[in-house]
């Protein structure tokens, strides 16, 4: 317990403050929707809101939540009625009407209210699905990003981040377009799969005509409290997350630097790494441990002493080899300032591998291509892994840590990065304004 | 608040007392696993801890869980080294081995303990993959079942359940093999999906050798509590589930009728059923009331009253047509005893349909064949809907019901079943005992 102490980031601390706030802003009132009939109100994370406007957007230094959804848009090429390659200015328009209805659709819904009108659809249209109906906002948030390539496509070029420009390849990486980029891109958070799912078909229900959907990926994390979230190779993941009074250093955009309608927002390096748990699973602990650097156990360094301890990379065992290998993740991804916010995932198994040929409709997302041929049987045809999240003031800190691990990491043997996308996330919306409101053609 | 008196079947009472059940045969002391740096322990569902023995198995009567796992297997049938087919004989004896060591680790998992030895692992290897260490059952249940094709493939035609035949081909059926049939199902459900990750992830680690995984799929709840939860059409689904007491008449086996072996077993009717939610959320709430046959807000029949009245089929409105249209799903489907234990499905967006086919990687599951082509943009693309699970004395019941819905139903516009099984689920297991062991070959 005495161990407690020295987290630097505790979840459930922030998570209480963040409650409290909520509650005082609110009156103690929550506005919710149609229950006449519902049971009393639970209480616990369920009935938390998350504020939504502020200097930053929320979902960032937000507590993590135990679900995400992680979707990306790009905005539509051509004009729906005649077929027309739009012009930059018509994107600039569509992504202004974009913003703006997402952003209200969002402030709504995160604080519990009907997520308003649905533009185009006749009076009679229900302009909300009800599937969240009698659920409380259950932590929700939503964050909005920008690709690399939105600046261009809506004649913004001056305005771009100065640090957002596409990832580099990776050696070894085995990148698939499924996953991979997007102009836009929406990163819902919550404690609730319905609400998150609700707050989805709103959002993309305001989209047709002026963006389409580039892929989804949807994320989990166990009920740890304030305990460090364990990954699907069973280790603890975000031990080394920077403090909170360490966020402007490390994560919020540099002011001097940057264009100034960005300050206050951040970069997001995503990746989806997808990991070899068969494999995993059938190595020695010790491997294992060799492999992070750190005891599964207790997450503590394999230098000695507890989750929080720094590691001592020099200290040798008695065959003279360093405790923590060289080749070791964390030996290897030291010291690199980022705000990981990462969700595990697992989109199961589907036939379709070698053995399944005889399957009549192979339509199954088996990504079965580049990863060790180690197992031959369909149990290896599994897509779980994580989405790693990095929030960061410059991507080139990732790329650099990337370049450092993908020569090197005793971790390749049971992972391949299989997604991959980078966006400028926005700062906060002012009430009234929607985010990325800076970057709107004047009118 | 008058209404909740007439609830056939409240969620939360039943909770209630597994809990105190539970809590008082642990003694109160849960056995949990490495935790030694870890914060006070939660309150809630995590808490709790359903009975894994009994004449029944948990998952069926269990209080809904939020999250829901399924996987069907089918047994290998082939000697993995010298390839040769199996006979049944062999076929048995790794079915008998396969139920003993996933009873062993379901009832030792659903009680808060380590999952055991891995048969055939080296001593330094981890017999437990640790992502959930630090995390409480959870309501954890694991729930087995045998398919049509299994009683056959051990040799024992002799103790097939009497009712336990593949379901027949409904008109408007688009089912496909990727989520269809299956010899061996296990359903695990709970209140954390790292924890039912977790005891997937040792379940199917027994199993390489003995079977291969055929399918998994997905589904969550939202955190209604006492309510009837909705489902991605906004309406409330499971108001008319048997109350408890009926369970025996409509739930549990027939005891004259069937082999000795089953009784206190079920049947599970499991149908993958998606929806086309772009155009539900285009048509007018009129048109969605009258297609379901109930109010989406309260869930009232629309001849009047509250969720829990009674439908007036009779009833008509100033038109001189019934309120409840005649072919609204509520008026074809009414009376049917089940016990429905159904989830929602969202397994999100690939691209992958025609306006896509400019993507090097055409891997993702767009089962975009039969619905509707009323959108032309990809968020047609989407697969969600609801896992439709019913728990049934006799499937014949659903085969009837579901003969009336396929010609007729108004909802038929808005889904299609692409996947289908049916299982007969074995009585609960004896302490000591696996599952189905009255199926075992005598050695």
């Amino acid at each position: 317990m005495s161990e407690q102490s020295s987290r630097p980031f505790s979840r459930r601390a922030v998570i209480t403050t963040v409650a409290a706030t909520a509650g005082a802003a609110a009156g103690g009132a929550l506005v919710v929707n149609a229950r006449g009939d519902e049971a009393p109100r639970p209480s616990g994370p369920e009935r938390r809101i998350e504020p939504f406007h502020g200097a930053h957007q929320a979902g960032i230094a937000t507590p993590q939540q135990r679900h995400a959804l992680f979707v990306a848009f790009d905005l539509e090429d051509t004009d729906p009625v005649s077929g027309d390659r739009l012009s930059s200015e018509r994107l600039a328009g569509n992504f202004r009407r974009l913003m703006e209805r997402w952003t209200a659709v969002a402030e709504r819904l995160t604080q519990g209210r009907l997520p308003g009108p649905m533009p185009g659809a006749g009076p009679q249209v229900p302009p909300d699905t009800g599937i969240a109906d009698g659920l409380e906002p259950s932590r929700l948030t939503v964050t909005f990003g920008l690709g690399p390539d939105l600046f261009e496509r809506v004649g913004r070029t001056d305005a771009r981040p100065h640090r957002l420009e596409p990832l580099p390849a990776f050696r070894g990486d085995g990148l698939e377009d499924a996953w991979s980029g997007g102009e836009l891109l929406i990163q819902i958070c919550g404690e609730d799969l319905q609400v998150i799912s609700r707050a989805f078909r709103a959002l993309r229900s305001r989209a047709p005509g002026l963006a389409r959907l580039r892929w989804t990926q949807q994320g989990f994390l166990g009920g740890f409290g304030d305990a460090t979230p364990r990954n699907l190779f069973g280790h603890k993941d975000g031990t080394v997350n920077p403090r909170p009074e360490a966020f402007d250093a490390v994560v919020w955009a540099d002011a001097a630097e940057e264009p100034a309608w960005f300050s206050g927002g951040t970069y997001l390096v995503f990746r989806k790494i997808r990991m070899d748990l068969p494999k995993w699973d059938t190595v020695t602990a010790r491997v294992q441990d060799e492999t992070i650097g750190r005891r599964r156990d207790n997450g503590a360094p394999l230098s000695g002493g507890h989750e929080f301890s720094t590691p001592d990379f020099g200290k040798k065992g008695p065959d003279g080899k360093p405790l923590i290998p060289a080749d070791s993740h964390l030996a290897l991804v030291r010291d690199v300032p980022m705000l990981r916010r990462s969700y595990n995932y697992d989109y199961g198994f589907q036939p379709g591998g070698a053995q399944d040929d005889d399957h009549e409709h192979d339509d199954g997302h088996d990504h079965g291509d580049g990863m060790p041929a180690h197992d031959e049987s369909a149990h290896a045809a599994f897509d779980s892994g994580v989405l790693f999240c990095a929030y960061v003031r410059d991507p080139g800190e990732f790329v650099r840590a990337q370049n450092a691990l993908a020569g090197a990491d005793r971790l390749n043997a049971f992972i391949r990065h299989t997604g991959s996308a980078v966006f400028a996330i926005p700062p906060g919306a002012a009430p009234g304004e929607p985010v990325a409101a800076k970057l709107f053609p004047r009118t």
